[in-house]
């Protein structure tokens, strides 16, 4: 059974790459994928995929890894896991706009497994999520975006999504920065092990009902921002916000750390950062204005979905209609 | 005595402050600094001194602080020290330059001390260090910087320098990246504590012999290359080395993340990252180019004093002509 499960969780992961590849470089219009298999010297590899400089996407990566090997001590510290070998697969992206109005987006879905010295399966868990990072809120999005996933939680199991989405609002912070979040959330789990009727399989199509729902959720914001006009003070906004995203990747990110310190592939991780970025001294939008609107939603996450309908601001209708 | 070495510290620590930033506005011509004085709830403050957009520096940080407190459960784990009480003063700079012919700096001194529950000091240390980030690498700058930390070192001891800039090199890397450091180095020195006929006079000493030759060490490089025409090829070199010294500052730095995680002023330390950056997937110079003579210094650290002359190639000729 244990063969069989990796063996389908991989081959998933790898057709919802080719999936969201394809999905992504439709709405381009321009760029493609440059694919860069990799091996990793103690067991493994992954496949990177990159799109850059498109009509859309300024930077991205949409990257598979499956990795094992033996458990080191620096993960018995690191990541407090016992037993002798392990084993990760999944699919994590990351992809930078070049229009500040469309948002950033990132997402992973994985499973890990360790075994003993006889290679049974000792332990085995899973962990995923999608978050959405915009520089300028539409709530119209952000209700789609959470809507989305509210959807997919709600037909596995009704206490998913409001658990999910809180984990996901505690975990992307910038502890640093008065808990400021680096988005507006959406779904993040982990360490979610098979027990009782919420077994493997369960598991296992949750992350497919996950991943198959990015493209739902992300990319009609993208047909709906991508055309809308900018000027350079708006780019400048998504620069400096772009600076919190590479604080957080670089300080408080779990994954991000722990393959940097354990010769996790440099390129294939370090793909999440954004492409152009901007640290000013102390800067801090117009109260009021929608910059300071988007840095309000940051700081002070919300219900998107049950929040009573707002008007869009006239500002925002404006974008709207360019 | 602790009050007057402290006394005697913090008053050396503003004056150079002074003395760094008249200096600093000299050489830039048209920028001035800002100052923010700032207050730490839990005991002291700072004085944080920035400039931007200048004739030379596109950014740039000179801050001082005096810090005290009670001995946190985080300091004990974090920093391994005991005690009831502590204090520590320093003064710590950064400066980004526009024209990527000029280099980046950084510098850092300070002194530390523990009390019991009675005031007394049980323990004190001293660090400090001063290292040089170039775009591209001009053997005679990188002589002149680490010459003049050479000539303070040995009027104090003769195994210092040697010593000290091994630390530096051992200290700025970029661990994740094939260990290529941030720069070409300086020196730098840590948890120094009096002992025998080094004693607290001693430390303070060199620790101002260092803080003075900043200007010595620095300034003679800006004026040298401040005026060298450069094309936007070079200013993006300098963008994508900018992103390897904010990889640096955010995952290794111990001072960075230790002031972040125990609720440092976050825009003080935050300071030292460069105004704007790059961030590209999978980027290499040309081999045998300027850009990958630089990175190969990085990678390769030398010694630039003993090392026999060798001609600056004709490329830098040129460029020093401009």
């Amino acid at each position: 059974m244990k063969t069989s499960i990796k063996q389908e969780w991989i081959h998933y992961v790898h057709e919802l790459q080719d999936t969201i590849c394809a999905a992504l470089e439709k709405a381009d219009g321009k760029a493609t994928f440059i694919e860069d298999k990799w091996e990793r010297t103690d067991g493994g590899g992954g496949i990177t995929r990159v799109i850059g400089n498109g009509n859309v996407f300024e930077k991205g990566g949409v990257n598979t890894s499956v990795v094992y090997g033996d458990v080191t001590n620096e993960m018995r510290k690191e990541l407090k896991i016992f037993g002798s070998k392990w084993f990760a697969c999944g699919l994590s992206l990351v992809l930078h706009p070049s229009n500040p109005f469309v948002p950033t987006v990132h997402c992973n879905y994985r499973m890990f497994e360790l075994y003993d010295d006889n290679n049974e399966v000792i332990d085995r868990w899973f962990g995923g999520g999608t978050d959405l990072t915009p520089y300028y809120l539409f709530d119209e999005d952000a209700k789609h975006f959470h809507g989305t996933y509210k959807n997919v939680c709600d037909a596995f199991d009704p206490t998913f999504f409001p658990k999910f989405k809180e984990t996901c609002d505690n975990y992307f912070v910038n502890w640093h920065r008065s808990k400021e979040r680096r988005g507006i959330g959406g779904i993040f789990y982990d360490y979610q092990k098979p027990f009782g009727e919420k077994n493997v399989d369960f598991w296992v199509n949750f992350g497919k009902a996950c991943g198959n729902a990015f493209v739902e959720a992300y990319l009609p914001i993208v047909e709906k921002r991508k055309n809308t006009a900018f000027t350079s003070e708006h780019k400048h906004w998504q620069e400096i916000r772009r600076g919190r995203y590479v604080e957080f990747n670089l300080v408080h990110d779990r994954g991000t750390l722990f393959g940097l310190k354990t010769n996790g592939r440099t390129e294939s991780i370090l793909m999440s950062l954004p492409p152009t970025v901007r640290f000013e001294y102390n800067y801090q939008p117009q109260p009021g204005s929608e910059e300071d609107k988007l840095l309000q939603a940051c700081l002070h996450p919300k219900d998107w979905i049950n929040e009573p309908d707002k008007d869009e601001s006239e500002w925002a209708q404006k974008v709207n209609m360019c």
